[in-house]
């Protein structure tokens, strides 16, 4: 009688989530699958959570549901603390979990470059709550300025910056920028939305890198036409609780919002494994690490940089491939097939301005307006998790595009009890 | 040249929302609406958000954007501090705002009978933070009963206590029962999630006494069938972190939902205005207060009781009624007529207790089960508030009904700051 294999997957993300549903009709198997959360978020759409487009519960599904089909998987919730990689064995805050293969995929956080100080300041996008704490930021600032009758509070409560010129980055200033000209323009009596000032700030000498230079251009004359004004070049130096320094010149303002740096999370730098200097663990070619044949890292956690000098990019499509191929790697050791190698197939490249504002590389191709918007649209919407999150979506941005409205503009605190009065 | 009148309302609920809607074609009024809330939150679905049913952002509209069209009114966002009525000045956090005529509205708030030390372990239902705290919790027991390899630990997270069996309570323990006998049951693997146990514990000798004993008595089987053991007499004499004692009784339970007593917000009880036990202002007939012809309280924070020997309940189709009725009374004075007295007019009562299954009296006739529920379907999309709101809220109801799932099992946490392994 044969034994299943244990197969222990640590995060529930593109990697975790493609490497487990990919052993689904695999009944030598046992999948143990731990994640710190209850659900799967599609990151992607995250920005549209923080800039009130879309509910948490629109881009987030319970990974237990996803698999509830799933005979050969379960799923914990739960932190790991750490792994022990000669006796194979992972210590959950729950218990100690053997396996015979082990995927780590827990992703990546932010990273603000040895100023962890600027975190209160600036919050990152990374999670729901981070999410949810930049909306209440952003449509704060609106409700401060139209209250105060102090002109200096007003201008610096409708002063918006934005680090980083990622596709992070371009989405949020993005769409602060429409918030701000056309979506709050009926709702307020003293101040005008429209006079808000959004900065997006890149230390790189020009925004999306990963595009050519005549897309960048256009995506900052995009940003513009919303009001953005883009600055690059510019390496921001300080941020306190009223504003942004670089170098010498000063800005003041009320929201500051993080989106440039990235790190692997903190328990992949403290383990044994090889790691590049944002503390993602450096993968072989197929995706093991080290002499560990059966230990795999995947996602935004890896850093592959075999076929090209610099490593593969932390976004969703690289983190789902690899999940895929963790688990075709399982079955051929099963089989007792060799190895592939793993080849990223590049699909291209997208990113969205704003309302029928997007740019697009495919192949050769370069789109851009408003039907790189539509594939923008298209492809989100076709890898989005979940009939019922799809469906949402849709109707969603649907309801969004014809009454230039958004539909989740909750400020939400943090403290549920008992609190003071209403009014 | 005849000076506006400045009409100031403290509260954005259905009675302050009401009163503003109400006067949105007087043009001799200037009104300013406060809430320490940039929302409008449809409280009869509060329960379907701590269920897991809806989003927040379903039932929760900005204030701004269902007024933006009525330009005699703008809106802050802030807190009252108090006021002085003999100055007519409302005092808030961004400065003082006169007035001619004050409506406060500024609902009620749980209420545990002096024992404040319970808040922690068990959470009233008033406020969407509060919602996403009993979501939190209540699908964290499952998931620590998934998890846990002890049977003791298993069986307190799988057993629910909600105190308090008004309609709100009757809703949160008919919707743990149907949430664990058909929503999770294919989910986990290790536990049986339609073995949890569910207590709701009231101390009146019957729950739903609004409506008729053998109404209350159907209630009470409908919960059963959904494997909710309904306590009467029975009052909690204590609350801690690991269970509930009803006298020399006690139950081991992770989770305990707090669904019993009411007060109005403190902001009430600290000012110089006659109030009862509850902290609700006691009102005149015409809903002013004492002898401040212009100051009008409304809603749960007021206390109403001319026509009959009980208070008027602490619902929403009371507070819209004396919203409206505020409106009136202010466009009489205007007119130089007289006021009318507020007459409160009972459509009728509804409860649902879970799917198809629900229980209504409108006037002479009383209905249960599947059209009762239909009832109860029609009324509240009717009175929910915005078309897109209405709209998802269909969607998602029916959607849930047909998949005997739910929407939005997230659980989300307090903290957006970086936190440490994702698995």
């Amino acid at each position: 009688m044969n034994e299943r294999s244990r197969v222990v997957i640590v995060g529930g993300g593109f990697a975790g989530l493609n490497a487990c549903k990919g052993l689904r009709s695999e009944q030598r198997v046992e999948i143990t699958l731990i994640d710190r959360r209850n659900h799967h978020l599609f990151q992607p759409l995250l920005y549209q959570v923080a800039m009130a487009g879309l509910s948490p519960a629109e881009i987030a599904t319970p990974i237990r549901s996803l698999l509830s089909g799933q005979t050969n998987a379960r799923v914990f919730q739960g932190e790991v603390r750490s792994v022990d990689f000669d006796r194979r064995i992972v210590a959950a805050d729950f218990g100690e979990v053997p396996y015979d293969y082990l995927l780590l995929a827990c992703g990546a956080r932010h990273s603000y470059f040895g100023h962890n100080d600027w975190e209160p300041f600036a919050p990152g996008l990374k999670t729901i709550e981070q999410a949810t704490e930049i909306r209440r930021r952003v449509l704060s600032a609106f409700e401060e300025a139209e209250r105060s009758p102090d002109a200096g509070v007003r201008r610096r409560q409708l002063t918006f910056v934005v680090v980083g010129g990622g596709p992070t980055g371009v989405e949020l200033a993005g769409a602060i920028g429409e918030m701000s000209r056309f979506t709050l323009a009926r709702d307020f009596r003293n101040i005008d939305s429209k006079l808000a000032r959004i900065f997006l700030v890149e230390a790189g000498p020009r925004i999306l890198p990963m595009f050519s230079e005549a897309m960048s251009g256009r995506a900052m004359r995009d940003l513009e036409n919303l009001g953005v004004q883009v600055w690059t070049s510019s390496r921001v130096s300080k941020i306190d609780s009223s504003g942004v320094e670089i170098g010498s010149e000063r800005i003041e303002a009320a929201t500051v919002l993080w989106a440039a740096g990235v790190e692997a999370t903190r328990f992949a730098t403290a383990s044994e494994l090889p790691t590049d200097r944002q503390g993602r663990v450096i993968v072989n070619p197929d995706l093991s690490v080290g002499e560990y044949r059966n230990v795999f890292v995947a996602g935004d956690q890896a850093c592959f940089r075999h076929h090209s000098d610099r490593p593969l990019p932390g976004v969703a499509p690289v983190a789902l491939q690899q999940g895929r191929f963790v688990a075709q790697a399982i079955v051929r050791d099963l089989n007792g097939q060799p190895r592939a190698e793993f080849q990223y197939v590049d699909k291209g490249q997208l990113a969205t301005i704003g309302r029928s504002r997007a740019i697009a590389t495919i192949g050769r191709w370069n789109f851009r307006g408003f039907f790189a918007w539509w594939v923008w649209l298209v492809v989100h919407i076709y890898y989005l998790t979940g009939f019922r999150n799809r469906f949402f979506v849709v109707v969603s941005w649907a309801w969004s595009y014809f009454t230039f409205r958004r539909g989740a503009r909750l400020i939400v605190g943090k403290e549920w009890r008992n609190e003071g009065p209403r009014g």
